[in-house]
């Protein structure tokens, strides 16, 4: 059998990420090998220092190079609108989408009682301090729409009622450009009882 | 809008590998960002080592970790048996389906005017110089089942024919599994024509 010790190391390396199997291992492995040697050693680098310069900001738990992040720091961005995310990659969701001009908190995670994640596991208590010391009118639910983001909402939504601040909950139905026959049957369900009025 | 330039940096480096797109490279970034410390730097180097300590094997062109490799070093391994492929890649696919038990001989590439590749791109000269030394019995053209593969396939077996070793060539028709109703109609108008007695 052919073994060469570098490339078996560097296939199982890539194969421990997400979405890589054998194949699409095996394949990057032969591209990096053909690539040149100042493109390797820029993707190396760049892997060692996102750990290295990456922090969590102090305010609202993304990630960022500098705390507070560049949206905390921001001035145009409207702190009296805070939308509530389970992770980092939602927030950068939110981000894309546009048109959100207000801030977040990044909860970092959801409620699973499988996984050992309990309420005091999310920063449910740093989001009820930044409530409390003021300025914020409207809290965003925008934790993933399944059982799990659910449940995170209404338990957040149930911590912060005391303080009065207005509670949202994104939005659930069909997306756009989808299809009702092949629409799983709670969307769909969602989708009827979100109707709105047609003006 | 929200720029973590170490995140961006390493999304578009992910970004430039084969088969990851802009969604994916964000999905592996986060992914590093949560991964262990040791983890994150073991990727690096197994990245980094793998153009460091691999070279091409002096014999047949593959890619090893010291050369001869270790097929070629292999006494079990028949010498008279050389199996012609374009890449490591190929000659990594032929090994995984077992079975073959001679050697090989990598091409680096295939005839391909578009990009430059004409014959003496490829290690033809090498080839012939290994059949000339003699004890090779059979070359087998494992050259990829396309317009490139076919005619480098024949360049390399009209270089060959004066010394007057068997050549052969990979048999096409339709993968196992496969469906007659989905399979294009190059492969089985090959696959007709290729067509063998039941015994």
């Amino acid at each position: 059998m052919r073994t060469v010790p570098p490339i078996e190391r560097l296939v199982a390396n890539l194969k421990r990420l997400p979405g890589i199997g054998e194949k699409s291992a095996t394949r990057l492995a032969f591209h990096l090998l053909g690539a040149s040697e100042s493109r390797v050693q820029e993707l190396a680098d760049a892997i060692l220092r996102v750990k290295k310069d990456v922090v969590l900001c102090e305010e609202c738990f993304d990630l960022t190079d500098r705390s507070p992040c560049a949206i905390c720091r921001d001035p145009q961005r409207d702190a009296a609108s805070l939308c509530v995310v389970e992770e980092p990659a939602d927030l950068a969701a939110v981000e894309r989408a546009g048109g959100f001009r207000g801030r977040y908190h990044v909860l970092g995670g959801v409620l699973s009682p499988i996984d050992g994640m309990g309420p005091e596991a999310l920063r449910i208590r740093e989001l009820e301090a930044r409530v409390v010391r003021g300025g914020v009118r409207e809290v965003i639910l925008a934790t993933n729409p399944n059982a799990e983001g659910d449940a995170t909402a209404h338990l957040v939504a149930d911590r912060l009622r005391p303080s009065g601040v207005r509670l949202t909950r994104i939005a659930c139905g069909m997306p756009l450009g989808g299809d009702l026959e092949y629409a799983d049957h709670v969307t769909v369900g969602r989708s009827l009882a979100n109707r709105r009025e047609i003006d």
